[in-house]
This record gives C-alpha cells, sequence and structure tokens, in this order.
C-alpha cells in the first residue's frame, strides 16, 4: 500500500520535503497543506522585487524553467496534491489524521497520514503598541506584504518611511525603500546595527547605511500616530516623533510551533519546535523543518532558532527522504550564517561573533580585524574588512565577520568551510585557494587574515581595536600615537588623534623622536596596518616593551577621520 | 652575532622570505640577489597590462600603499640589501658563499651566508625549431616580456597573432591580444585546452574560446617563418602556415634548478629541486622555494610542479620564518588550484580532473557533472557548470572543475576548502554556506552538485556524459533520447540527436509512447537536467530497467546545437 506524506507549509521546506519524498517513492501520496494561496515562493526575493531589481513578480513563484510552481505544476510535475488557501487546525496524534479548515469556504476536512512533516515557518513580531493597526504598517514577510510595498514604489507617492529593526530584513527593506526613492529612517532599539556582527564591524556598516538612511539606535518605537486610521508618524521611545506615511515592522520572527505544541510535541526555549538529526519530533511518525523548528548550533552546542532558506531547503530534504526510507539521513546542525547586500557593500558572518560566543560562554578567545582589497589594485580590488574570532586554546576557528564593497560573498563561503571543518588557525595559513588577478590577491585575504591571527596567537603582534584605542584616547592615557604611512597619505586622510606621522622607510633612522622611556604605550597603524605591524617590530627591536597595532588601520576606523 | 641570510631571486617567493625573515628578526643581515633589474613584480598581473584592464605600469612594481619596491624601498622599509642585475653563478655548500656576477659591470663578487633560501623561478619552454630567434616571437613570462606585448597593444600595427599553448598563459594571452584587437590564432598540441580540466569542460571551454580566437587543437608548430628576420607566419606540424606578425609562446616552464643541481643539491623528476616540509633542501642550510622547487600533491602523493603565485608566496613566508626560527613552520603541500579569466567566463580547478585522477592511479571514481545558474534568475544569476570528481570507496572528494559566466571563483573556493578538509559528499550536502538571493541561490550550486553526486553514489541516478552520449549516437546504438522541457524550450534550442520531446508534466500520461521493451536504454535530458532526473525516476519506478540521465543537461553540451 503507498504511503500517505502529509506536508504541513508550502513555502520552502515544505515543497522541498515534498518533492524529495517523490523521488524517493513514486508511488507515496503525498499532499501539501498551504494556508497561504501561493507555493513555493522566493520569500528571500522579495526586497529585489520591491527595490526594483526585477519587474516580473511571476519570477517569484517560477521554476528554473520558467513554470509557475502552483496546484496544477506540483500535480503536473511531481505527483503532489497541494491544498492551499488550507489551513491545519489541529493533529490528532493518535488516529494520524491532521484536521484542516479550507479558508475560502470555511469546509472542514480531515487528512490522514502515515509521515507527517511540519513546515509552518514563522511570524514576524508585532508590538502591541498604540496604532498598530493603522493603515500604512506593514511587515515584509508574505507575498502580500512584498505586493503592497511593490506597490508604494510602483505609485511613488509615498515619500518617508520608517523601517523598525536593523536586522538582516529590516537592512534589506532599507534598501530596497530607497531604491523606490523613499526618504528612510531606520530604527532600532540596540546601540548597534546586525547582532550577528560585533560592534566595531557593525559600526563601519552603520557608517555606510547612513550615507543612504537617517539610522537611530538605542531607541524603541513607543507608539504609531496617525490620522483618519492612516499612519502619519512613528513615536520613539525618547519621544521624538519621525514623520512618515509607511513604517515596516522588521524586528524579528516567531517560529509557529503552537501546532506542534498543541499536539503535545516538545518545543525548545526558542520557541521552535524540537527535532533529532534525522529532523523527527519526539512523535517518530512527525517531522518538522524549516523556520517553526530549533536546531543545534555547532559550535556552542545550544539550540537556535535559525530561519534561513537555505537550511530549509537542506533540512526539507533531509525529512523528505527520512520519511520514505526510515531515518537514513541526518541534518548536522548548522553554524549559521548570514550574509546581506546593503547597496554596494556585502556584510555578512559565519558562526560565532565575539560577543555572541562571550554570550555562549566561550570566552578564552582572541580576536583579528584586517582590511585589505579583495584583489589587486590595478584589476580594480574593493575593499574587505574582516574580523576573525579563533580559541585561543587551540587556534579553532570559530567565527569570521566579512564586509565591505569587496567579495563578501566568497570570503563568508571560505570561512563556513573553515568552520565546518573545524579548521584552526594553522590550517588556514597555507590554504591552497585559486589564485589569479581578476579574482584574488596572491595571498587571499582570508589566508592573510589567518596570517594576523597567527602572528597574534603567537605574541608576534599586540593588537588594539578601534574601540579600545578611542577609548584611551578619551581617557587620556599616556599614549604615543604613531601613523607609519607617507606625507601624500596623511595629507588626505588621517584619524587625528594627535598621532605622529613617520613613514615606515623613516622610522629606523627617526628613533630619537620616540619617547625615551621604553615602557610608553605605543600604537601603531597605516592604511591596513601591515606597514603598523612591521613599525611595531622595529620598535619591539628597539626595546620598546608597550607596542600595539591598530588592527585594521584606517580602513577599518569606524568613527570621523580627519581629511 | 647577525644571521646571515641569503636569497636568490626577487620576483614573489624570494622578497616574500626576506621580508618574512626580516619580521622574525630585525638584526638579521638579508640580502636578495636578483637578475632581472625589478623586484618584487606583480608578474600574473602581466596580461591585463597587455591586455588594457589598467595602463599604469608602476602599478606592477607597487606596494598597496602605492610606493614603488625596488631596491631604495626594500631598504628604507625592510632594511633587506637588494642586488639586481647580479646573477648567482655558484654555491660553494662548504664555504657556505654563493658566487656572483654583477650583469652591469662584469664584476665577481662573493656573498656569505649563514641560510640561503634559492626562489630562482622558472623559465619558459622555447622549442628548438626552425626560425625560433626570428623577431616577432616572444614568451610571456618576463617584465620584459610584458613591455614588449603592451608596446604591440599601443602601437597598434600587428594585426595577426598565434599563440602557441593552449594552458592558462596561453589562454590569459589570447585574451589580452584580443582586447589589443589583434586577431588570434591559438595553437595547442593536445586534443585539449587547459588540461587540468576534463576533455568535456575542456571542450565547452573551447567552444567559448572559439566565439573570439580560431582554435587549433591536436596540432604543434613545426617551423617559424621570416622575412628579414621578422616573422611573418607559422607553420603547423600537419604543413599549414598561418600568416602573422607575431607569435606567443606558452607551452610551460621549466623550474630553475640547474643552480641547486650544480652544487649538489637534489632535484626531482619534474626537474623542481626537492625540499621538506619546512621548504629545506638536503642540504640544512639551503632553503627553496617558489616556481624552481617541486612539491607534494596531497590527494595523489605525487611531487608536482605547481609554478603558481600564490604558493610560492606562502612557500616563502614559511621559509622566511625557518630560516630565522629554526624549522618550526611546515607548508603542508597543494591540492593543485588553478582558475582564470577567459573574457567572461572563469575557468579553473581544483584538485584532480577524471583524467588525471586515472594518471595518478586513482581509477575508482565516480564523477557528475552539474549546470546551475549562480543566484537566482531574478537576480541576473549567470549559469556555472562544475565536474566534481569522488572516490567511490567512501565519496571523498577529490576534485572540482568550474567554468562559466557564473562566480566561478567562488565555487572553486568552496571546493579548494572541501578537498583540504578531507570532505567526502555527504559532508558537503548539508553545508551551512551563506545565502542571499544577491549571492546565491537557496541551495546553493556547490551543494546541489553534492547531491547529484550523492544520488550517483546512493544508486538513485545513472548518469551519462555528453561525449558517451555522442558517441553511443554516432554508433547507431537502440536508444531512446528523451528531452522532458517544455515545447517553447525545445523550440529555441535543442540536441538535435532524434530525442523524442514529453514535457515532465505530461510524462505519467504519456508513458505508452515510450518503448514497450522496458529493457530498451533511455537517456532523459532537460536544460540542466533536474527535471530529466525525475523523469529517469518515474521510468523506473514504472519499470524501465535501462534509464540514464545527461549530465548538466543541454547548458553542459559541448557540441554544436540545433536552433
Amino acid at each position: 500500500m503507498s504511503k500517505k506524506i502529509v506536508v504541513i507549509g508550502g513555502s520552502a521546506a515544505g515543497p522541498k520535503a515534498a518533492s524529495k519524498a517523490r523521488r524517493m517513492d513514486e508511488n507515496a501520496e503525498i499532499t501539501i497543506i498551504q494556508k497561504a494561496s501561493d507555493l513555493s515562493m522566493a520569500s528571500c526575493g522579495y526586497p529585489y522585487y520591491i527595490g526594483g531589481f526585477f519587474d516580473d513578480r511571476d519570477q517569484l513563484l517560477c521554476s528554473p524553467a520558467g513554470v509557475i510552481r502552483d496546484s496544477r505544476f506540483f500535480w503536473n510535475a511531481k505527483k503532489i496534491e497541494t491544498k492551499v488557501r488550507c489551513e491545519v487546525q489541529s493533529i490528532d496524534r493518535k488516529k494520524k489524521t491532521v484536521n484542516y479548515i479550507n479558508l475560502e469556504n470555511g469546509e472542514k476536512n480531515i487528512q490522514p497520514y502515515d509521515k507527517l512533516i511540519i513546515a509552518t515557518g514563522a511570524t514576524p513580531r508585532k508590538p502591541q503598541i498604540p496604532g498598530i493597526d493603522l493603515d500604512g504598517i506593514t511587515t515584509l514577510q508574505s507575498l502580500q506584504d512584498a505586493d503592497y510595498l511593490r506597490k508604494v514604489r510602483d505609485e511613488g507617492k509615498i515619500k518617508k518611511a520608517v523601517v523598525i529593526g536593523g536586522g538582516l530584513i529590516g537592512i534589506e527593506t532599507c534598501e530596497a525603500l530607497n531604491l523606490a526613492g523613499i526618504e528612510i529612517t531606520l530604527v532600532e532599539m540596540l546601540p548597534q546595527l546586525l547582532t550577528f556582527l560585533d560592534d566595531q564591524m557593525a559600526k563601519i556598516v552603520e557608517k555606510y547605511v547612513q550615507t543612504k538612511a537617517n539610522v537611530i539606535l538605542k531607541n524603541g518605537v513607543s507608539a504609531f500616530i496617525g490620522k483618519e486610521g492612516k499612519l502619519t508618524a512613528v513615536k520613539l521611545q525618547n519621544g521624538t516623533e519621525i514623520p512618515c506615511e509607511l513604517a515596516v515592522l522588521a524586528i524579528g520572527v516567531t517560529p509557529n510551533s503552537k501546532l506542534a505544541a498543541d499536539a503535545g510535541l516538545e518545543t525548545g526555549a526558542t520557541g521552535g519546535i524540537k527535532v533529532n538529526g534525522y529532523m523527527q519530533t519526539d512523535d517518530p511518525d512527525i517531522y518538522a523543518v524549516g523556520d517553526c523548528i530549533e536546531i543545534n548550533n555547532l559550535i556552542s552546542g545550544i539550540s537556535v532558532h535559525a530561519p534561513y532558506g537555505d537550511l530549509a531547503n537542506l533540512q526539507g530534504r533531509v525529512a523528505g527522504e527520512n520519511v520514505i526510507s526510515g531515518n537514513v539521513k541526518k541534518f548536522p546542525g548548522v553554524i549559521q550564517s548570514g550574509i546581506c547586500k546593503v547597496f554596494d557593500y556585502g556584510v555578512g558572518a559565519i558562526g560565532l561573533s565575539e560577543q555572541n560566543a562571550v554570550k555562549a560562554g566561550i570566552t578564552d578567545i582572541e580576536t583579528v580585524i584586517n582590511a585589505s582589497l579583495d584583489k589587486p589594485g590595478f584589476m580594480q580590488g574593493k575593499l574587505l574588512i574582516t574580523k576573525l574570532v579563533v580559541k585561543k586554546e587551540d587556534g579553532r576557528i570559530i567565527g569570521a565577520q566579512v564586509i565591505g564593497p569587496g567579495d563578501v560573498s566568497k570570503q563568508l563561503a571560505i570561512w563556513a568551510m573553515a568552520i565546518k571543518a573545524k579548521f584552526n588557525v594553522e590550517d588556514m595559513v597555507n590554504a591552497d585557494l585559486p589564485y589569479a588577478p581578476p579574482f584574488s590577491l596572491a595571498i587571499d585575504h582570508s589566508i592573510a587574515t589567518a596570517h594576523i591571527m597567527q602572528n597574534k596567537l603567537s605574541g608576534k603582534m599586540q593588537g588594539i581595536n578601534a574601540s579600545q584605542l578611542k577609548n584611551s584616547v578619551k581617557q587620556k592615557e599616556n599614549l604615543f600615537l604613531l601613523d607609519v604611512r607617507n606625507p601624500n597619505e596623511f595629507e588626505v586622510l588621517r584619524l587625528g588623534l594627535g598621532e605622529v606621522l613617520i613613514p615606515l622607510g623613516q622610522l629606523r633612522k627617526r628613533l630619537n623622536e620616540l619617547p625615551e622611556d621604553k615602557n610608553t604605550p605605543i600604537v601603531t597603524w597605516c592604511k591596513i596596518s601591515l606597514r603598523g605591524y612591521e613599525a611595531a617590530l622595529i620598535l619591539k627591536a628597539n626595546g620598546y616593551k608597550n607596542v600595539r597595532v591598530l588592527e585594521g588601520g584606517i580602513m577599518s576606523w569606524p568613527y570621523t577621520l580627519e581629511k
């Protein structure tokens, strides 16, 4: 007799699980029950549709061959029955049925299953504050949200918008609406954007985003203000009112696990459904995948909510095979990789930031910031800034953040592989990556980052980061500040902290210009701090005992520069 | 007493070794003896200077801060003495001295060393055939070669050129000269371009290069023909004469190991100097790095000549540290990674191709070809074609070739890391790579490639590659050929092998159109063979016993298509 596979949810993880199950078993009866009216929506593409990167909405719903993935497509190409606009109301685990309602006509039905896959996704958080139901307030989660915001673009009437939340979706929404010609204010409750970044990295991104939008940090929304039912302003917790006709809420999502919890399935501290490596819940006949679950972080060992489209697909594929073949495939967990485009910048992180490592109880860490071009200057190389996080004990790489106009995506992919492989720094210093000038530097940025980390771990280099330096200067600590670039570079741009300029090439001859007291704390730097490092070595060889290098040099300085 | 470090060679590996040695020891006496007049030339950048990607020749000689790396720079910034236009004639290992001649004035000198680093590079091969000394014949190795070819570009007089050799340098030279407005014929003795690729992949590249240059395979040069000392034609081994005013020889390089061999140091079968993991020759006081050595291939265990700029730098760094600190750092060997830009294509390989694996005695392998976009169509995704090579026994990944207009560089970096990590296919199928639509598909091309390989290894999919299919058709084997795309796709482009079109969505209803004999060999495909795979599964579930999928589908078909 053919197996009955029922999948709840038809966005990403669900259809993938159903399709994989079909490929494993031509004879299974496979049904997807989907609350929305669309199927297999490319929801990660919504910001780009809104931003006008493409105009054909169908592209969000198409297979690579250009066919819309509707119920007919699923039936004809995959023999998968899809019940759209149908909402599952309960799961009867004893009878092995789900009860669902047709949202079009109110009809209630029962669907039996041998194996059930829950892929109910997540819902954007909405703060319960005054005015939340005004016209002009939206999230960016559903295709209907995307349609609404695309209409805003096409109509061109709205001039000012507030985006609430400085995470991935918030940042992507900023770009999309800016490209739609709308003046944006981005409001974030925390002291920084993008919490997968450490503060200095986030600060650099913030400085860049400020050139496109008004960024307000450490401030939440206390109310939405309206007139005749329409939004007219956003009121912040500090009392500021920002006039606007549109507000987009992007303050995170909550896993849709209520259906599972109501059926007695275990959920975790994140609110996500608990699953084992086979993507199986504590009911052996029920699997769960995608944004509604929580999953093991392979670095910290902590269960996390990781609502990413790529993971949803991979998890769906694992569950789709296991429901047919028994538990034969495992999803190993996540290292948490995130990337987003912010205008001409790529911004992303793999694994743990320094801040998140500390939160996870991993405190014996070393970090380094490296700035360089992604390829040679003569090939129009663009800037990359990387912060690498490793365990001091064994140099094991546990996190990397990369930002900049350069090829961020490749760098992050390299670190994702390094972390998955449990590489330590020594594994990376002689990595054999493909090199040609159109694609990278002779020593790739990732490898150079490992080199600097190696120098730090071995005690050859002592670093100081931008916020530490800024703080020391603010505290009027007795520091000798040494910029070792060339006069023409200094002329154009400098930190302006009272630093002395001695070009590296003159340093050995001009050591008499340095403090006599060899214990004086000295900080050296250059554009990216390679010369700064060489300068520090010269000073140390000449008896200076307290020399640090400003990591990432001037290119990674997140504060105002003197011009 | 300060250590005397002498480095022979001032291009890439040598200066890197010297600089690292300086950073390890401020007091060492470090000397570079360099035969050419320039130092630290970005020789990998020559093709792009010739091609006009940039016009300022100084950029080939500059530090990232824009300072020319001449003798003054090395002395001032790094306290490294450089003797340029000086050629080392012999090494006296007993006295620990090198004897060199100043090529400017003929003066002979002796330089003592405590530790010696040989970084003498490699020399382009020149066939000893008639006419080889005619004006208009050059290699592309030295800065003088680059100057010569750049002058050709700037003068714009030469109309026709022959590039001899279809390897990396030959291909890059083709692009450079084509961009200089010169009509190019590319001649390669072997049956394919770029021997790091397997034939089908090379054929796809060839088809693309044919749109820019006249490509002649399986033909060598027998003579250069000239008039009044100037080249007028290249004569091929088959008698063809190709009129041209310029010929560029790019038939590989030979390690410059004679100096080392004359001193009694061991060289290997490749002609390169033998070194251990510390980059040390069989004389403990002499190290060797860069294009003059041979190095262990980590996959095959065979010593290879791998003359790449990135490896030269990494090896230099290791030797630079070891000459100061004793043997503390190891260079682990290479997996051999190569990449080049060919107009709008990226082309490269990591590890072993199928052909090279077989040559290395690794025969129990499985391969797969995958074609897809690098990111979604709505983000202007571009084609990637990957051939993956794994060991059948344990699925261990030993090679990957990637070509196409898509983001080849990132794909290759991912595979380089996978191979370095000794990953098998199962390690890759759930890799957690950074995903957002501007950068990749939800299931990254590399992961999808692993998925297909997983399907092959588990017996779910049987594949056939293009040359096998073409051959079978040629042999008039009894094959049923099934294209499962949509009629509109078929209309535009098809293989034209006598295939039947049944769109995937109609296949289950039209099974009666297939051969009655369930043993008939069937080959299915679509654009990229995802639908082709689904079709094969349907046929197998319906009793067909001999169904194969054309790997990579129509997008990977290297032969002429019917339009």
